[in-house]
């Protein structure tokens, strides 16, 4: 069983050798810009390792953990437009649209959402390619919210924006590892817990959400419980959590 | 058989009844304002008339159909936005950013892109989610071209941009009506045609494209002969092809 930064070299390469559409021709250079620069790759890492801890091989996991990473940039890309969060700045670079130009950063953006969504169809079932576009709905949705300032709760908010790719990335490592649909839920129960986690740590990192709502202190526990019941998950499941495990310590640690 | 305006009032039931992503809520809003306005459902249409016309019922290709017009839709609302064309107007009436933010429309426009992938991963089969990504990969990469005025010549351009959602719109009829892929080729051909009649149309209408480079009696004799080569494409078929011989001429008479 491979761990953590094992699959993050196999995603990286898999990033590296990842071949687009061939009527896309320019645009690809904008998307592998906004692909590189160092991403932390957590959720393709958790899709791999998701397919391994369920008996699959990551290899079979590659497409959808890939798609997953696409579906991620995406969204960084166009949040960090202008018209939404007017960021400049992405990974210590500048971010695509101060590379490449608005037009062409909302464009490479499309390209990389429908490339993550083939890339999801590669596999025999229809299944993984629903669940991304569901999951990516519900990111969207998280987004709208936090644009328009919804009077909604931060839980809710976070679910949607950053929750529902953490819990895909689990869902497709199972659809990838063959995991019948009744035999998920439990899986699913651990991937509902990670993207609170994540968001938690990362409202710690950045001062803002729930460091804002409940001070450092209590962001830091709302991040502490979401991964002691991600564990609680994984000691429920009939299987080596090992590296899932690994992950869930590796999230809740995190300072950048 | 049922006739290009019939064929049409069906698809504006189906856009009507369409529901969105839950998770979507507020988005929807600008999504329906975005699909409404009086388009010319162009594309829809001929799915359904391409479903009927190869023995199929038009209801099973119209969550294919509508898929269509959300993947065309999405193009307009991020084409419109300043970033790209900056057009204040979409159908006489003020275009999604004007009426909803340049934020909300471009999310609005990710999430047509997202439910129409959904909508045609609603088939059985990947085949038709397959075609309608990779079209909506093509008429991206057409749009980059268009945008950066690459070299390239105007057929190749509106190849992508425009002739490959056309094609598409044929491709998923022939999905949706059960056409094994070996029987699709030549009906392939006929919707290789129809991109390029529409375009060269459109240019004599808006005096831009064709009509710029060829004069506007040029732009006419691009279209004519792309509406004959269509008859052809038609006549050669084992089929009952009035109504997709209907939307030829109905394309080629087009004045707004």
């Amino acid at each position: 069983m491979r761990g953590p930064d094992e699959l993050g070299r196999l995603v990286e390469r898999a990033l590296d050798e990842l071949t687009f559409h061939p009527a896309l021709a320019g645009l690809e250079g904008p998307m592998r810009y906004a692909l590189g620069g160092g991403g932390k790759r957590i959720r393709p890492v958790l899709c791999l390792a998701t397919a391994e801890a369920a008996d699959g091989r990551a290899e079979d996991a590659v497409p959808a953990a890939v798609a997953l990473e696409l579906v991620h940039t995406f969204s960084l890309v166009h949040d960090d437009l202008p018209a939404l969060d007017d960021d400049d700045e992405r990974r210590g670079r500048p971010s695509a649209h101060v590379a490449h130009g608005e037009g062409v950063a909302l464009l490479a953006g499309d390209a990389l959402l429908t490339e993550a969504l083939r890339l999801a169809l590669s596999y025999e079932r229809r299944e993984p390619a629903r669940e991304l576009a569901e999951a990516t709905l519900g990111m969207i949705g998280g987004q709208y919210l936090d644009v328009t300032r919804a009077d909604v709760a931060l839980e809710d908010l976070h679910r949607l924006k950053t929750g529902r790719l953490f819990a895909a990335a689990v869902g497709l490592g199972l659809w990838a590892a063959d995991v019948p649909a009744s035999d998920q839920p439990p899986w699913r129960a651990f991937g509902e817990e990670l993207g609170l986690l994540f968001q938690a740590v990362d409202d710690v990192i950045d001062g803002d959400g729930y460091a804002l709502e409940l001070g450092e202190e209590g962001a830091r526990g709302v991040a502490a419980e979401a991964a002691r019941r991600a564990h609680e998950r994984l000691d429920a499941l009939d299987a080596d959590t090992t590296v899932l495990g690994q992950i869930v310590d590796g999230l809740a640690a995190r300072t950048v």
